[in-house]
């Protein structure tokens, strides 16, 4: 007798839904799973495409019809990977119904339908998971463990970022990315650094930023000619008190020049300090004070670091970004098994949208701005 | 009409049989292939273990019996990761019906019987492809391709490695890899770094080298105080000349405490200069000389470098280990559809086996040995 | 004939004092100059301590009276590392007799004094130079010449901190650094990188300042049980306008555990970018967009970056802190002959601490300044 | 009364002089000396370059004739930075007078007259110190002293080279360097990387070598469009064995078109490991084991390692090239005042050209040699 399956239902099949579908498929040979995913329905804009990608992807068939997908018995879990704008009313759906959810960041476009989403979840009981999938790096749980576990005592300084460049020329156009509700660096990628500065550090209890549209115009489209004015940040600083009292700056940039995936941070604490960042997601900076031999040791990933193993028996041979989604799969079949749910949850990412909705209003009061 | 199936039949279910499967499943969803493999049959053991490893690993079916597996009409594509000495009787049994063959390396366990397999395949004209998964990385085909078209001109010197740390200690148990048929620190990951110096600057043409034990004895068995002789090396240092005239060193060692996977090298030219480790996979330096700004430019992965895109739109997000599976199997896939046949193919499989040999030729006759 | 000799009369005698006696002994023998230090007189706390350090350092005499050395006719050029709060008081004597002033950073102890030194420096007319020895690291000044050259197009972004470990634990002591008048990590090291940051980018026009004290009180002396309340910032974190728009963050710390001399910063241009730590003093790095091999550049330094070849005819040997401060004094003693000043002269040294002083009311106000 | 004076001769005013009579020049205001050097007599060719680089360069007088300097009762330290053939003859009659001698390596054309200069060194029981400054970083020491206390075991491996760039281009014109008697990479630079073996893992028991000739001709002068043949090695690669038992492999190469100043090992002992490169001379990496937290720790120098603190009281500010010379002087003094020598002295040297020999006919006769 095998394993239950469990049926997924994916929207949307972009860059993000093939990496979800990718994932599905990948992580009952890696892991050991209370069950067996079963790629059941993906939703796409039409029918044709729909059955196009479900065909690519390895799903049994498609629709056109989010709804449809949403009420299907035989879709267990609904995976939301469709434009933001879309999140809540699927969410919102698939929770009416008892599904669970498990949706891209951001969670919605604005902190109060997160709210409400997560209010509709909480109320219906059902297992919530947003796809924050930088936090599934072993290195970053390592980093958390350490902090946890006192070995760099009490955390005195946070200094993180999440830097790319894909904005960084004028001509860089006008998308979804640059649309006010829900646009802008700080939305897009900060989210990313804010996620991890409250996973490692805890919640954060004031803001004060400043946001910057460093390009008044943009194309309004790849190529064209035509400029429209953009009405998002190019790059946000910001300073941030957390609740322990911890100090510190966080900053989101898409027109960082040198800068493919620096989601970066270093942590003092008063014992020691971490430092990481995803451009080198397979190592970890420890600090640690030894007379004559004091430094930072870089700690290369592998089995001692859970669930590094999964994928590979010997340490040093490098997960990459796909596999962060795997094991976030892997957790979310767990979770919806009855296990524990690690989140982060939709109550978290609505934490998370606050705290980029502060930043965005204490740049308009340009002065700080309490949690 | 979906694409047509091919049936993939898969022989050894250890830590390479699950990479292969694991690749096999995802493939499809990430390149966009000429075919479709369906993971027909898994040969493992007994048919217990078979059935489970099917079970576990998304196969059809399992059996006990690999001839079968070869011969069943369902399978067009043997994959073995069975114990190298079994390498050789099922490829021969596979070539002989007809069937490409994918091979873990080594392809045998010695340069002779290697021969034989190269001659069987190459007579009766089958696809063959083994496992030399580190040279899938597009960084390593960025490289190759620098050289090639002459951007760091005449290579002169090549200084390269593989590192690891798994017998470092006094108390790594014997196994396979200690066994004096096909074992040591050179033959199990020497190979790597002398395909990866033949990919590169090409054929080597002499060489001399130390192979060293370090501990004479180990524990015959993990956790036993019980200790037998050590046969094999665990060291070895090498001197190199290419055909081309370029001179260097080559050093294969499971002892290096440090190191994890330090499958690197530095490559030195008339005009410019490339070096690489395994343990920073996704970056490649490029030296280049311009007045006042010559050094080396740390080159990310990325789109720019095929086949990265298959796997991730944005720069800098990093493929991992598994990843260099699923390429390998794209392009056998690729190459069984009657594509072009990248390799290595047995026959280069052979001449890295020929200069292993001779390196341990060398190392008994304490002088040069000519290729 | 030999060249003119020209008389130093130097005030102080710690760390810094002997690092520019040091620098004054071994200059003539790297640069090429218009003239000849002669070490003429050194001023310490008492004649019998003054005379020591004189023979220890090399200085003709010694004196108990700074007052005498600055307005003896053998002294040209004073150099002042005494206490932060003699620096007006002997600069302005010297001035006052037409000396020549080098004087160590800060300045002084408010910028309203330090203004006032700035106006009387101008009025007299002499030559003053302070002593941010990090600006003459060849590397920075490399930097500097390809931001002035547009190499990097438009600056947009600048990220940049001076962080130390040296007040780390809760028991480092109350010193002068501690001292409300002129103390605190922002004054003490902030400086340093307000300094490279207006060297690099040009003047600052707004800021808003975090700056917290982390550890509440402090021992009143080292090793003392007894402990008293402190009034400085162990750490701030600033957001930064620049007068061309661009922003960015800056951070001061002395409590930043893992770091031992972190002076650093990444700027981005529309073109391109450049990063920098004091930790690697001798590497700068500079990216710059080719296809397939865009990536950061790591230029070490050597003798195509003057004055490096003064110090050594080969690259990559590597400057040292104190050859920082040979640097210096060889301008100083060019200025001084009547060549151009490079600076920074006292009224730099005056608007860097503008800047300082513009944080500490931001802190204070939880608002903006504007300078 | 102040410290003894001690007469310094300075043969050579080249590169090596100036650095000789810096270090000299600066030493006094740095360390704690028994003596205070007087920088007595410099000989150059001629007398009127003899006097120019005496003023420039501090010291009191200029003469042509070397012989007389070594004779004159104001030297008691003899410093030899004069053409390799010139060594034997100076250093022997500054022997003869009982006079300490401190010579640039190498020590001489041959092993041969390096015997003959350490045995007549030895019978005239003379203080003697051999240039090889880059054992003088506090950073070689601390890791002579990790291994000597058995912090990483025993040693199994060593992995070296020194590898710069400046005879990369085929039109690098012949010099000195290129002379027979003494020349090539090898000689030149692979003295320097054989020292360091030796000083951290003992003496070398037995060698084989690939002595390589990039460029079979070379331009007879700086820009001449006459070329001459080359008759000496442009790279080396050869193994090694240590008489521990310790294996590895040493590189030298003027030709590493990548590589300023690569004089870098790493060793690797059964408890933990070292790494090391002069590009970055102020970092030692040390691998220690824990569990979860593997790794090399980065230690930067400071003055937990002296003499670091002589130079700086704050960790991480770094040392320079030139600061090594410094300490080599500092310590020649010392041993001259009647302290403990730490060497290399004449027989060190000569021990090192023994191993450069050797490899030189191991080369010859395509087999290993012992020493």
């Amino acid at each position: 007798m095998g394993k239950q399956d469990t049926g997924i239902g994916l929207v949307g099949a972009g860059f993000m839904g093939r990496c979800h579908a990718n994932a599905f498929r990948s992580v009952a040979g890696l892991f050991d799973l209370p069950l067996q995913p079963r790629l059941a329905i993906l939703a796409d804009a039409s029918d044709d495409l729909a059955e196009k990608s479900a065909a690519a992807l390895g799903f049994a068939r498609g629709t056109s019809d989010w709804r449809a997908l949403v009420s299907d018995p035989e879709v267990e879990i609904v995976a939301i990977t469709a434009p933001n704008a879309l999140h809540a009313p699927i969410a919102l759906a698939a929770i009416a119904v008892g599904k669970t959810v498990y949706c891209e960041k951001p969670l919605s476009t604005t902190a109060e339908s997160a709210l409400a989403m997560t209010l509709a979840a909480e109320a219906a009981g059902v297992t919530t998971l947003v796809g924050f999938n930088f936090l599934r790096n072993p290195m970053i749980r390592l980093a958390r463990e350490i902090i946890a576990g006192g070995e760099i005592g009490e955390i005195t300084g946070f200094r993180g970022r999440h830097a790319e460049n894909y904005m960084a020329s004028p001509d860089a156009p006008h998308s979804f990315r640059t649309d006010p509700a829900g646009g802008g660096a700080l939305a897009d990628i900060g989210s990313h650094i804010v996620s991890m500065a409250r996973y490692l550090v805890g919640p954060i209890a004031e803001v004060q930023a400043d946001c910057r549209t460093i390009f008044p115009t943009r194309p309004v489209a790849p190529g064209s000619a035509e400029r429209a004015p953009v009405e998002v940040d190019d790059m946000t600083h910001a300073l941030v008190r957390f609740e322990t009292g911890a100090a510190g700056s966080i900053e989101a940039n898409w027109a960082a020049t040198a800068r493919h995936m620096d989601l970066s941070w270093e942590i003092s604490g008063t014992k020691g300090a971490l430092a990481f960042s995803q451009e080198r997601m397979n190592e970890l900076l420890l600090w640690s004070d030894r007379p004559g031999r004091s430094g930072y040791t870089r700690i290369d990933s592998g089995p001692a670091h859970p669930p590094y193993g999964a994928f590979c028996p010997a340490p040093g041979h490098h997960l990459g970004f796909n596999d962060l989604k795997v094991i976030e799969v892997a957790e979310l079949l767990a979770a919806h098994a009855g296990g524990d749910n690690p989140g982060p949850d939709f109550r978290e990412a609505y934490e998370v949208q606050r705290v980029i909705e502060a930043m965005q209003r204490s740049d308009r009061a340009r002065g700080w701005v309490t949690l």
